[in-house]
């Protein structure tokens, strides 16, 4: 047993559909979640820019003494491997491997469509994740993240912005058989996605993989809490507390005390 | 005769609307443009972040032997005043000023509408320079920047987001007689606002208008370059060069050769 946190980060509130479904599946685990809203996007920025950016936010988790980091960020999980041996022993998840699994898993020969942000598809993060086994095509939406903070979840904007980056993939021929929702962000815009994609396209994120990965992982090292306990998860961010309350909830699926929200500093 | 260099800078791209009129009013000066990619967008955070990243990038400037400043960003105008005395005897403009005069000028009694970023609504800057001659409307347009720098910047997705801002403003009585861009990416999306506003309502930006407001500046302070010269303009970001010198023709309206646009770092 062991009472620590999990700590989760992501460039902004979209790693809150990670949380959610984290919470979900482990009610009973403390979660501490940072958002570095001062800097966010991640997605149009340099892999450089934001392997530092990841390196800060880990390390802010780390000294909270947290058992676990997720790194709840398509974009950020370039970093995953950096960060785990910079802070080894303390285990660090990112979010690309659960993906690719979870797309391989119903679509095992593809072809796996990935929607992601430019700084994911340049990196070709899933590509090298999802490996040989399947063909895997690439589409950037830049515009889906402003369109998700927005609360444009739905409606005539919403439709257009999707078949904008949906149809090219949709006209490939062989036709995908998997379409992977490659940012945190993108999980709220599911149902428009899946009414244009059609019921043939099987819809997948890696939010439920992530978290069934780190269940797996607090499992294997001793590490689950009390199955009692149902703490208040604790949210830190490095700019305007409030947006993050309010617009957070269309990510996080719940209402977010701006009152919980702490500000703190990376630099 | 003075041949330093005028700075320019911005969270971005945007700021490039108001070089490229500062480059025909003055097409003798030299010009160090710098955009903070790296922390981009400005328009979403908090007043004290956005005044911290301009003093960076504001010394960052001064350190290159700038004869001026320009604030090519209204939500980083908030800090022109304390630009100006932590630079001085350094001038320093904000584009603020300029687009409310603007404004003014063609609505004297207004009711004056400004589309800006939520940053730019919430301090109320162009409510305060405009002053009480004038009511002022404030409409946030949060997808505005994403869909300029996506170069959306006509068609119909462009037109729903268009509208759906400009209705509650167009709806309004008495009617507005002026229709200020306050940010400095919305001139890219002139075309489709002027077509939605409709022919009695006037578009005005600050790009002109601080255009004429340097140039009286350097007459009167005898900063003005020899007539001969046409130097290329010098390009500064904090990330992804090759990104900026893309997306930044769309604002610049000429080619940016990637070449020219130097990585610097403001931590």
């Amino acid at each position: 047993m062991n009472q620590a946190a999990i700590g989760i980060f992501d460039s902004g509130m979209g790693g809150l559909t990670v949380m959610r479904a984290l919470k979900s599946a482990l009610p009973e685990e403390a979660f501490i979640y940072l958002g570095d809203t001062a800097r966010l996007p991640y997605g149009t920025k340099s892999a450089a820019t934001v392997r530092r950016y990841a390196l800060q936010a880990a390390r802010a988790l780390a000294q909270r003494q947290v058992k676990l980091i997720v790194i709840a960020c398509n974009t950020a999980s370039l970093a995953a491997r950096e960060l785990a041996e910079t802070l080894a022993p303390l285990p660090v998840l990112g979010v690309i491997e659960p993906g690719a699994a979870a797309a391989l898993a119903v679509a095992p020969h593809g072809p796996i469509a990935v929607l992601a942000t430019e700084g994911t598809v340049k990196e070709g993060a899933y590509a090298r994740a999802i490996g040989v086994s399947a063909t895997v095509v690439q589409q950037a939406c830049p515009l889906f993240v402003p369109l998700a903070e927005e609360g444009l979840t739905d409606g005539a904007i919403a439709e257009l912005v999707v078949r904008r980056y949906l149809d090219p993939v949709l006209n490939l021929r062989p036709a995908p058989r998997a379409l992977l929702l490659g940012c945190t962000h993108y999980p709220v815009l599911r149902q428009v996605i899946s009414r244009i994609a059609g019921p043939e396209l099987a819809l997948v994120d890696s939010a439920h993989t992530t978290a069934a990965a780190v269940r797996e992982l607090l499992t294997a090292r001793q590490l689950r809490a009390e199955p009692s306990a149902r703490p208040a998860p604790r949210f830190l961010v490095t700019d305007a507390p409030e947006r993050f309350a309010r617009i957070g909830q269309i990510f996080f699926g719940e209402a977010i005390d701006p009152g919980q929200v702490e500000l703190i500093d990376l630099q």
